[in-house]
Formats: structure tokens, C-alpha cells, sequence
């Protein structure tokens, strides 16, 4: 099953709703826009190419619910849907990156208004099926940088669960464990929402890849004490210069990888590089709730006192000087990244 | 309140127990040394001062517990329990120097065997007092280091609760407030056991001092943002080049903090240091249960699917060239430490 799909029977957007994991395996289904955005914005679904996809079919839904009768009426309408879509998350460039390609696709579109709203469902799933080729060529690229008996340090969850199917930097550890190299993945559990001790571990146990949970504050120990030989992490946007912005913590383990000379990959299709700006200074972060630091339980007990405030940064910022490489469907990409991450991207046409 | 104290009324040990902090404040009460030696195992007590204390204490237990008639019998009775407290723990010195002292303190003793008992309680008692006077006197050194408006990034805890009172690095904050300094402090949670969201913050309400707690992985973002001027934290053993063990994730942060040139001090009582190690890589470091990290609940949800595994080092070592400078109650450290170092610490007379 795909993390994200069009039900085409029942007219509607399914996806699985990855906060209640790994408890229970739930779907969810959407039949409007809006209630797309709003679960992109509570992380139902969550994982740079998965919200783009979603924020696709997102559109999908705008062009059924739309009662325009004229083509132009409806590409106003799928405009507007595209802006609320858009600022559901802020960092991740993949969803503006698919509803910019959805709209260009159809923004000359001359025929009836029914067929330009099937041609958006069709270049929705049409995102949705590269998707899952392009996370496998990303594989069969990354999967050559994994050699035989490595431990591998991982962080947040780049899997299946973070894109439409099979995954980007785990789905790199995934290839190599098919074919038959053994690696033993250290999950960064990922505070604040511990997309990696609960989604990560979860398809880790699903795919019979050896793994171990870590606090994430203790990445640096193996690293240190030459327990790891090698970190990857996806990206939600790569800026022009290769400064990666990825889930918070991303940076202090580059770093740590760095200081012991252990490569760190990054793991993106290309659709996650945004050439037009210049260095990761220029990447919107998000600052999400203080409750998602605040609502943990630790043995029945609430953790933080009562009247205690949080700071939440959603992402953070590796500089390019601390990534080893990074991975596209299109090749690895080795710096001097402002000359060669050009090479690897198309623009939408 | 202290947070390990003797009862002379009763004749026991009382210490706050830690592990049920912030949600209620409990004194749990200890009259066999072995279950002081469990209650250093299960983090009852903890912060390398005051389990330092705590095991001195034991040892006053121990020689009330003794049968012997005489002071070689006691003596002995006392060497098989310090050997039991001192494995309580391994990576903190703290311990083991307590221990040291109080038998080294009675190894000669000469007279009836009932004052030899005494002398034992005393000399706990003195390790006891000299902490709060020796966290004071770091205090004032370290609070020099703190600028009026400071925002300030703290690992762990280190607050009155990981002393007998006061605290060292967060007792150097204490100060700098207490002198009229504008002091911000950022709060590492510090997973796993989140001493932290639970203690730090709890003391940190309890001072007035404003506060804010971050998830670990967020505090690269703010020291590379400029958000955060000095981190402070502890340490459980300082070797003798200046190498810190500290709590897992301080290698990290100190990382960050050098990274961007945002000054890293260890604040920690002369017996933190041991001489005897020439660097941090001989420092046992201790590994505890993987349900620390797994545990964890979130929403009332278990995070870690079943069956899952886990690794647990307690702490890390942050090599000395990313430590700023080392406060002691002897005044302020700086490189290179091999050299400086021995000119603070005394040895157990």
C-alpha cells in the first residue's frame, strides 16, 4: 500500500494516517482540499515528497469540488486552492514544487472544463508514480555507498512513510539490504515527534533490517567511539549552494559526523532542490507548537512542569562544508555543489 | 531543603527523590547503605555531587549496620560497602572520591570503636557542607563569565537537585540572576531520562529565572541562528587534559557551540577531576537499560513499536579543545588544561 493514493472508485484522497503509528495502521480519506492542507499542516502525513503528493491530489480534489463551467474559471479556483495548500508547511519546497507542476500542466489547457479536471488527477498520480521510480533510482545510486557490514546512522523517517512509496535516504538502506549487504541502521529517535522511533523503527521491523533506537543525543557517542561508519538523512529543501534544511537536529549529527570523519548523505530527489536560492540563510523554517515538546509522558508522568513554555524549530540547517554528498535519482552530487547540483535538476516544463 | 541530607533525629538518610519530580516533591528515607547503593543505581538520587554525598552517607549507614567490636573490624565492614557504592556508578568520580575520603579520613583511627562510627557520620556531614560552600564559591567564579541580557543553552541538570544544594552550572546561572543579570535560559531537555524538561525546568520556576525548554536536536538551530550567547553544563569526570564525560548529547552541543564560536564552560567541584586519567578516552562510560529510551509515551501512545531495541550510553566524552574553559571553586580554568588543572585540584588528605 501507498503511503498516498487516489482512490479512483471512490473519488477521494487516501492516506495513511501516520500519527497513529506504529500503534495501529490507519487510513484516512479526503474529499476536500482544505481538510488536505489542514492534515499536510498536523503532519497525517508528513516527508517532503509525500506532502507533495498529497498537496497534488490536493488539487485533484479543488478541481472536483470547483463549479466553474469555464477553463479559466476553474484555474482561477485550483490558484486558489494551489495558495492554501501552499502555506500548510512552510520549509518542505516539494509542495509548492508539485503544485506549481500540476498548474503549469494545465494552465493552457484548451478543451472542456471535465476533461482539464481529470488532467489534473493525472498529472497528480503521474507525480505520485515518478515518485516511487525516482526513490528507487535515489536507491540503486545511494545503495553503492553502503558497503557489507556497515552500521549506519539514520535521522527522522525517510522511508516509504515520507513519500509516496519506498522511501529516499531509508529507502537507500533499504536497496542495499535487498541486495544482500548486511546493515544495521542506529534510528535517531527524533525529538520532538519521534518520527524515528516510532515510523522508522515500525518499517525498519517490516523490511527485517537490524536496527537499534538511540536518543538522538547519543549519535555523537557511536560516532565518536567508531560504532558508525556512515550517516543519512533526506532533505525538506537543498538550497543552490548545497546547505541542506532537514529535520531539526540534522545539523549537530552532521557535525558529529564530520568530526569524525564519517560521510553524511544526504538523500533527496530532485524536486527537493531549490536553485533559486542561493544558501540555506533563505530557507523558511517552521516553528511548530511548544506543545509537541511539552505533551511527553515518561512513565505515566507528564515530563515538564505545569506553566513550563517550549521553543519549537521544526527544521534546521546544515551547511554545505558538512555534507559528504548528496544523492539524487539523477546521480550522486559531490561539491563543489553550486557547480554540480545544476547539473542534476530539470526545470518543471 | 537539601537535596541529601542526614536525619539526626531519626539516624537515616533522606534524599528527594528525583524521579518523581516536577509532578510531586518526595523525601525518601534510607537506613541500610545498600539501598542507598540501589537508589544511586536507579537515579534516585543523582548529579556526580550528589551521589558523591549520598554514598559518603551510605557509608555512615554502613558503620551503623556494622556489628564489629572493633575499629579493624569496622574498618573492614566499611571497605566491602564503599567497594558495593562505588559500583553504584561508574562513570561519575564523585563517587569514588567520597568514598576515598571518608576511608581515608578513619583509616587510622585510634580509639573506642563507637566515636570511629561518629567520625564517619562527621566526615559525611563536612562533604555534605563543603559542597554547598564549595557550589557557591563556583558560582560567583562562573557568574563573571554571564552578561546582562545572556541567553544561555544548559544540558541536564545541574540545579541544587544533582548537589546537596545550589548547583554548579545551574547554580552559576542562579547567581548571575541573583546578581540583577538578565539571564534567558534555553533547556535542554536532555533525553533520555529528561533531567531537564523535568528538573531543570522545575528548579529554574522555582528561581523566577525565565526559561524556555527545546528538544535537544534544536539547540544547533539557536546557537547558529545567534540566538544563544554561552552554554553551560556539568560534568560526571574531568580527565586530566581537560576531556569532559558528561550526559549523553553534551559532546554535541559542545560541537554546535564551537561551530559558531558561542563559548562552551564546564562548571564542576575540584573532585569532579581525576588526575589520573591523561584523557577522556579511559573514562568508563556507563551504558543503562534500552527502556530509558523506550518507554517513552506521547499522546498516551506508545512511540516504539513492539519488540524494538535500543541503545543507552549515559554519556559521552566532549574533547577538550571544545571546552571554553572548566569552573571550579578555585577560580576559572582555561587551556591548556593538562598544565592548568593540577594547579586547582588537592589531593585527599
Amino acid at each position: 500500500m501507498r503511503t498516498v493514493f487516489w482512490d479512483y472508485d471512490r473519488h477521494e484522497l487516501k492516506m495513511i494516517d501516520q500519527r497513529l503509528l506504529p500503534e495501529r495502521l490507519e487510513v484516512a480519506s479526503f474529499r476536500e482540499h482544505r481538510s488536505v492542507a489542514q492534515a499536510i499542516t498536523d503532519m497525517v502525513v508528513r516527508g517532503a515528497p509525500a506532502i507533495g503528493a498529497a498537496a497534488a491530489f490536493g488539487l485533484a480534489l479543488a478541481a472536483r469540488e470547483s463549479e466553474a463551467s469555464s477553463t479559466q474559471g476553474l484555474f482561477a479556483d485550483l490558484q486558489a486552492a494551489a495558495s492554501l495548500l501552499r502555506s500548510a508547511r512552510p520549509t518542505a519546497v516539494n509542495l509548492a514544487w508539485a503544485l506549481e507542476r500540476v498548474l503549469k500542466h494545465i494552465a493552457d489547457f484548451a478543451g472542456p472544463v471535465e476533461e482539464m479536471r481529470q488532467a489534473v488527477l493525472d498529472e497528480a498520480q503521474r507525480i505520485a508514480d515518478e515518485d516511487v521510480e525516482i526513490n528507487k533510482r535515489m536507491a540503486r545510486h545511494g545503495a553503492t555507498l553502503i558497503e557489507d557490514g556497515d552500521t549506519v546512522i539514520h535521522h527522522c523517517n525517510t522511508g516509504a512513510l515520507a513519500t509516496v512509496d519506498w522511501g529516499t535516504a531509508l529507502g537507500v538502506i533499504r536497496m542495499a539490504h535487498e541486495q544482500g549487504k548486511r546493515v544495521h541502521v542506529l534510528v535517531d529517535e527524533t525529538r520532538p515527534r519521534l518520527q524515528g522511533a516510532r515510523l522508522t523503527a515500525w518499517e525498519l521491523s517490516q523490511y527485517g533490517i537490524p536496527y537499534e533506537i538511540i536518543s538522538d543525543n547519543a549519535a555523537g557517542y557511536f560516532l565518536r567511539t567508531g560504532q558508525a561508519q556512515k550517516v543519512f538523512f533526506g532533505a525538506d529543501r537543498v538550497a543552490a549552494n548545497g546547505d541542506v534544511a532537514n529535520k531539526i537536529g540534522t545539523y549537530m549529527l552532521a557535525l558529529a559526523a564530520h568530526d569524525n570523519n564519517v560521510p553524511a548523505y544526504s538523500v533527496v530527489p530532485t524536486s527537493t532542490i531549490d536553485l533559486s536560492l542561493t544558501h540555506g540563510g533563505l530557507i523558511p523554517i517552521e516553528e511548530r507548537s511548544p506543545d509537541e515538546v511539552l505533551e511527553l509522558r515518561l512513565m505515566g508522568r507528564r515530563v515538564a512542569p505545569e506553566g513550563a513554555r517550549a521553543r519549537n524549530p521544526a527544521f534546521d540547517v546544515t551547511p554545505h562544508r558538512l555534507i559528504t554528498a548528496i544523492v539524487t535519482e539523477n546521480g550522486i552530487v559531490y561539491p563543489p555543489f553550486d557547480t554540480n547540483l545544476p547539473n542534476v535538476v530539470r526545470p518543471i516544463s
